[in-house]
């Protein structure tokens, strides 16, 4: 059961090491740092004390089998070690050496496959990271630091990738459930951990970055059964990407329409960047609008130009606002702004012109999400439209998202809209991107 | 003569204000504050003293004739105002006032124009932000901060970019010389200002945000006659988004196929969005690679596969490394890793690791250009792999940019990095997008 690897009331880390540039010590460290309140057994034979706990030889040794074995030895030890996880009863493990696969070593890898599967043992990897689980305090991999508790979940081919969102989050106030490095898939793929995710309470949106899928079939059904917003990044398209994968993961990339047309089967949205991934994910975790009418608001009239035009690029609908909306728009607005979607203040950026022309906008029914961008010109404390917006939006079942401009002086601003859980990015072209894939989960569910 | 608008050895503020919500106030403001050495003048027929100077009715008053008048009074004022400089022998004027041919009064506009032409003054504006020219310490622009000293020159029809721009060289250590706001156009436009940066010493590279260019010929004559780098964003192509650059700045956005075919010409690189924009000002400024061969290296897979791809994608060449360079990295990297283009040295983020493959890549004669990804895994302090960039890229003449990898904690990293003038980007995708131009500027120069 996938749920034992990755909910386990207790955990053998084999391979634990006093030193410090090992694996086997660092992942033993972050489990005992991160938090977790369940039982830890380090094991080496080598080793009778391992950050000051008693070092098992064997998990032969272990005084109670474990749910999950996580496994840091050298490639050519796995095979046995894991047989020894079979005989103790373990329920999972995850393999963390390099070494089978992703350099031509195949064989080994089947291998330890098959003793997994002759014990019933699900496996992740190897040639993984780990993984974390913020809601059980588990950080089971190499990543530094332990990110806050939120609602997106990561499933990664590439621990860098783990690394990078769990930095992003921490720079954004995001919080994250799970991020899974899943290695050279030799057991557990995508497909798997997608099928848990979907039913897992914690998981709210999910995120992916793949190399290569070998099931496709199964990933198609799997992921066109899941309601939760799912986007990927695919990589390893091109020749010189496609050879580098497969000495990475191993993974063979396949041509990539194939896969264009696998994530549109299975209702997956497909990301170009991981730029886009990272910021899709915060749009990804708020409601979707009903329609795809975007209004937008700003203080600057090049960054709604800018807006509007990547709106149109991407099939986003800029409705005309309605004689009322408009009517109200002039009786709030000063003379030199013209009333229409995108809407440009003329430089006005206080509380009350964007409380107004926010509440005024929303109001209007072609409009399903707003978009608002203010540039920071110090003639008001930037906090103030925040707040606006924050203010306007109560009352309205519609999704507002955000671009405040303005480097270190608008810092509290950010983090006022972000506490919000209004999705906020630097550049406004960033947010037209994340919205629309906002749009695009809706359009799944739609067609469903 | 438009040197004497940006190089000015005197200014009047007409419109100066005590108020500090008027644009008189801050300009003026700005300009003290700045450190401007020059002689200023407030003026305004209601005060005194303003800012604590000597403030003068009309710059009829003024004890000399000044270089530069800088014009923030009620659009209805402003002819009255620009007939008293001309009268007074001003060289040149910025007009700050809105209210001209953005909302429909194209009018005042041409007579505007027309006592700015009978009076031999170049002027700037209507509707314009100002510039600021770090060289001379001149912040005549309602921007906050002075940008540091550098060789970057912007000219932008949107307030709201130059402000973003500031804040963005400011949070990167990167240097600016003009910003300069052109507002309507009534007189001087881009071309104008293009020709005068081709001349200015302190101009290294050009980056201009255009929501439309009237004499679209000339244009293309001026900036194909200049060899720094130029890049464009040109915005407007949508419908809305003309519709939103008419009521912003007058301009009439027209075809973009027909700007997309200008530019080609006119051997200007158009970016895409703003960061393209922003980032690859920082690229444009290193001298530019002898072909188009890119290695790539990273001590994370996925990071090089994302950048492979995007490097295919972008028709930027990935060479197949040489036989003695193959042989060279075999003797450096561990069994787990693979010498080839990208290269990925599994994990391996030590000094003497990048050390030693940077100097190995840059030495291989197909490689012209480098681009280096470090993600972090808190193994090394990350200013060590940096600093082996450092070193190693010494005794090569080809230009290298990084991608560091890791949010708060590579901070000291990416200064050390930015402080040796190598341009580094949070995501390696946005290092390839920017790497990209400089090739583009290399084929353009090539061209000619």
């Amino acid at each position: 059961m996938i749920s034992k690897v990755f909910e386990p009331d207790s955990i053998a880390v084999i391979g634990a090491s006093s030193n410090r540039e090992k694996w086997g010590h660092r992942i033993l460290d972050n489990i005992i740092s991160g938090g977790y309140a369940g039982v830890v057994y380090p094991v080496n034979p080598n080793k009778d004390e391992v950050l000051g706990m008693r070092c098992y030889p064997s998990v032969l040794n272990l005084p109670h089998r474990v749910d999950l074995g996580i496994i840091a030895v050298p490639a050519g030890s796995v095979p046995a070690v894991l047989e020894e996880c079979g005989r103790k009863g373990t329920r999972g493990v995850v393999i963390v050496s390099a070494g089978f696969g992703e350099v031509g070593n195949t064989e080994l890898e089947d291998r330890v496959r098959d003793i997994a599967r002759d014990y019933e043992m699900r496996m992740i990897g190897p040639n993984t990271f780990g993984f974390i689980n913020t809601h059980l305090h588990l950080n089971a991999s190499i990543i530094p630091e332990m990110p806050e508790k939120g609602g997106i979940s990561f499933v990664t081919q590439s621990g860098t990738f783990g690394l990078a969102l769990v930095d992003w989050a921490a720079s954004q106030q995001m919080g994250l459930h799970l991020v899974v490095g899943v290695g050279n898939k030799a057991d557990v793929d995508d497909s798997d951990i997608l099928a848990y995710m979907s039913a897992d309470r914690h998981t709210k949106m999910i995120m992916m970055y793949i190399e290569g899928i070998e099931r496709g079939r199964r990933f198609i059904d799997v992921a066109s059964r899941i309601r939760k917003p799912i986007i990927a990044l695919k990589t390893g398209r091109s020749q010189a990407g496609s050879k580098a994968a497969l000495s990475h993961t191993g993974s063979l990339a396949g041509a990539d329409r194939i896969y264009d047309g696998a994530f549109k089967q299975a209702g997956v949205i497909r990301a170009g960047t991981l730029e886009e991934l990272f910021d899709s994910a915060l749009a990804l975790s708020i409601s979707p609008p009903a329609g795809d009418g975007i209004g937008i608001i700003s203080n600057g009239g090049g960054a709604s130009i800018l807006a509007a035009d990547l709106c149109e690029d991407l099939g986003l609908h800029l409705p005309d606002l309605s004689e009322r909306t408009v009517r109200m728009l002039t009786g709030v607005l000063s003379a030199i702004a013209t009333p229409a979607n995108p809407l440009d203040t003329a430089g006005n950026g206080s509380y009350e012109m964007f409380k107004a022309v926010t509440d005024i906008m929303l109001s209007d029914r072609s409009i399903n999400a707003l978009l608002v961008i203010y540039v920071h010109a110090e003639m008001v404390d930037p906090c103030l439209p925040a707040e606006a917006v924050i203010d306007a939006r109560e009352g309205y079942d519609k999704p507002v998202i955000t671009s405040w401009i303005g480097g270190t002086s608008i810092e509290a601003a950010v983090k006022l809209l972000e506490k919000n859980r209004i999705p906020n990015y630097p550049l406004p072209e960033r947010a037209v991107v994340a919205l629309n894939n906002l749009v695009r989960h809706k359009r799944i569910l739609q067609k469903r």
